[in-house]
This record gives structure tokens, C-alpha cells and sequence, in this order.
């Protein structure tokens, strides 16, 4: 499994807040960008995976804001996976523009099905995912 | 000081995601809701104090997401200051539905100024909030 | 059928932009909101709608700006249906703050299916909101 | 001046609704995102142009929806300038998937300062912008 991908976005105007910066809580999509990357370049679809019923949450996220980013700022995210187990997967980010770090995340994602209700990651995905890694 | 306070809110059809919940970065933005009625409930006015110069940023987030919210939900979201200092402020988050606990969260908040740069909340400031207490 | 209905809403930090303003592409989520709480008030639940199966989608969406709105204004929408025919309706809006004109809008919607493909207004709930007109 | 300009977009989670589809007010940040890499392209920097203080607002915005777009589609935006006046810029947008009409947008933007009120383009920009076309 690939576990570590870096994509670099650019802040649009509409993700930009009246201090003139990119709004808090854009970071979380900025990061959610980076998983749906990061498992595309390791050779996963997670469109697909959804429409077969398997949905993946944000059990829990967290982020460090150190600097801040403004519009049209290119920043790079790097993504990485770092545990992976029978009901959650955690990631850590970090988004820096130029080398300055200007944030660092962390999110756990369980699985749940239509209801929202958690349930086990099936063991034959995991094990494929396991044995990839 | 007014430390705790609790408003409703409906979710908006542009604020789900394709899973039909609350996006999960939208917690943030609500948590955000909170801090401001919170202060206008004790008196304080978040736009006037920022016109003045003073900026308070997020310095960090987080959010543990118990269970989800759908479109039309009313949620309640109770905000609460739980440290208040000379350069941050804390504060805890509950979002609830029915009675039912859909996610807690924490942020701290820090002062800077228009280019982004950390700075000392003004003592005068700093007295008149903690003499409230 | 209720036919007109007006709602206040407070500008959000989340919605504003790096001019100050609230963006334009927020009004649109604003007119939704006043589509919805314009049909609660009428007695209708869209949600529970959409849960039937009957989806409406915006097929066309205009709106001009006047004057623009800033965090923590609060702003007043009136919403109004224009027209009701077999495939679509129509809404028009006005955004006001102090009675000032902010924006006007106009909306044309369509009923689709899952797979977005538009389909008729069954007769019975076309019928249904025109008597009630 | 460069009047028309072509770039792809990866429809994000995060701009998903309820219904599964990109949601209808995203529509018009993308078009945003379409002026401004037309005037990237062509040499400028809107960002330069706004800390230099030249404001470009929305004056009137119009999309008219055909097909929806869902969560990881890759759309292809085309953006034309359709006219350029002194106190105003008239822009074309077609978004396709793969070939098919997805929707198809006009926009007119007019300056302001940073009251929000409206100002003619200066001459020599204008005359600037005129000159390259």
C-alpha cells in the first residue's frame, strides 16, 4: 500500500475568510483532498468503494494552524497513512507553501454504514490492504 | 465574563456531502457560530473588536464525531470558554440532537495581527474579560 | 399555497471572502434556505419529499448584487413561487439589510430522478399545490 | 489580451450535497476559479490587482444547469471574456464532462472600492486590457 502521497492545491477566493486568510475549517477539506489522493495513487478508487457500500468517517480530526495561507497561495499537502486497523485508519498532514509549515492534521476514519451506524472494515479488504503494505 | 451558552441550528442542504451528513468540516464553521453568540451574549460584538485591529485566529481544532447530522436536522450546540490567558483563548464544544451527542470539540484561539503574526492579547482587554469572571 | 414568506439570517464568518463581503456564490445557498423554510411554513417537508423519491434540482439560477452584505449583518430574504407548472417552479428573492436592497434572484427548478434525469410533476402533488393556491 | 481559457477541475467531497451531485451555488466558485487562471494565463495576477486596490465584484451572475456532476468527476471549464466596458467585464463559462454539457454560465463583474462601491475602471488599465486584445 502506498502510504504517502504530496499533492499541491491552490487556495481559491471562495475558501479565503474576511481576514483575508483560508478559512480554518477548509483545511479538513484540504485533508479529506489528500486521502482521496493518496488512496488514488496507491490504486484505489474511493468513489467506487462508496457506491459499494462502503462509507469511510471522520471519526476524529484535528488540526495545528501555524502560518497562514491567503488566496491564490500555492500549498503542498503531504498525506500519509499511519495505522491502519480492523475499524479505523489514521492519517497525519501536513501543509506547508515554499518549505513553511503552515499546518499539521491528524484524522481518524472508521466505517459506517447508510445509517451512520460503525461497523467493522471487512477482513478481506483489510488484508488486502495489509498485504499491500 | 458569560462562559457558556447554547444555540440551535438547522443544517442547510449545502452544508451535507453526497453521504447525506453534515460535512464533517462544518463542524468548525458551527463551532465558530458558537464563539460569536457567545460573546454577544455577554456584550462583546466580534466584528467591532476585529474593525479594531484585534484578530483572533484558530491556533488549533479539533472534533470527535460520535454520530451524524442529516439535512433539516435541528441541533443544539452548546459553547463553553474553558481558559482564558494572555495569548489564547480555549473553548469546548457539544452538538447535540434530541438530547442525543453527535460531537464534542476543542479549539484554542489566538491573537494576531493582520499579516498573520502571533501577538499578546492587550492587558487592558485581558483584565476586563477576567474581572467579568 | 403559501406563496411568500420571509426569513432573517445572520452573516456567517465561514461565508465571507477576502474582500470582507459575504461571497456571491453563498446567496444561492441562502435562496435554498428560503425555498425550504418557505415550504415548511406552507406545511411542507422537503426533506420528507426527498425521501420520496421527488427530487427537485435548480435548472437555472440568476441573481444580481447590489450592494454587498459583510460578517454578522443580519440580512433579511423574502422568497416568492412565481410560477407552478408540470416540470418546474419558479422562485423569485429579495436581500435586504435595513430595509436596503442587497440583491435580487430568480430560480427555476426541476424535478429529476436519482440518476438526474428531469421527470414530470406527478399530477396528484402538481394538483395538490395548486389548490391550495 | 488572451479571452479564452481551458482548465479541469476534480469535483471534491466537500462540494457534494445530499442529493450526491456538485452542488448547484459551487457552480459559480468555479467559474471564479475560470477567471482567474484566464487571467493568470494571460499574464496577469488578480491577486496583485486586488492588494493594489482594485476590486472586481459580481455584479450578476447566471448558470443554467443541464446535467449534473458527482463527487470525483473531472470537469473541463471554458472561460471567455464576451466583453470589457469601463465599468464592467462580461464573461462566458461552459463546464462538460467527457464532451456533455453540464452547465453553461454568464457573469458580469463590476469594480469597487472597499466600501463596496462602485467605481469606473481606470483608463489606463482599461486602456491596457484594450490594447492587448
Amino acid at each position: 500500500m502506498l502510504t504517502e502521497h504530496e499533492i499541491e492545491l491552490r487556495v481559491r477566493y471562495s475558501e479565503t475568510d474576511a481576514m483575508g486568510f483560508l478559512h480554518h475549517s477548509r483545511f479538513f477539506s484540504y485533508f479529506e483532498i489528500g486521502r482521496t489522493e493518496l488512496f488514488r495513487a496507491g490504486g484505489g478508487d474511493y468513489r467506487a468503494m462508496e457506491d459499494g457500500g462502503l462509507l469511510l468517517v471522520v471519526v476524529k480530526a484535528e488540526c495545528k494552524f501555524r502560518s497562514p495561507a491567503r488566496y491564490d497561495d500555492v500549498v503542498t499537502l503531504r498525506t500519509k497513512i499511519v495505522r491502519v486497523g480492523p475499524v479505523k485508519l489514521e492519517h497525519d498532514y501536513e501543509l506547508t507553501r515554499d518549505g513553511k509549515l503552515l499546518a499539521t492534521g491528524h484524522t481518524v476514519l472508521g466505517r459506517v454504514d447508510r445509517e451512520g451506524i460503525v461497523q467493522r472494515i471487512p477482513d478481506e479488504i483489510l488484508s488486502s490492504i495489509q498485504e499491500q503494505e
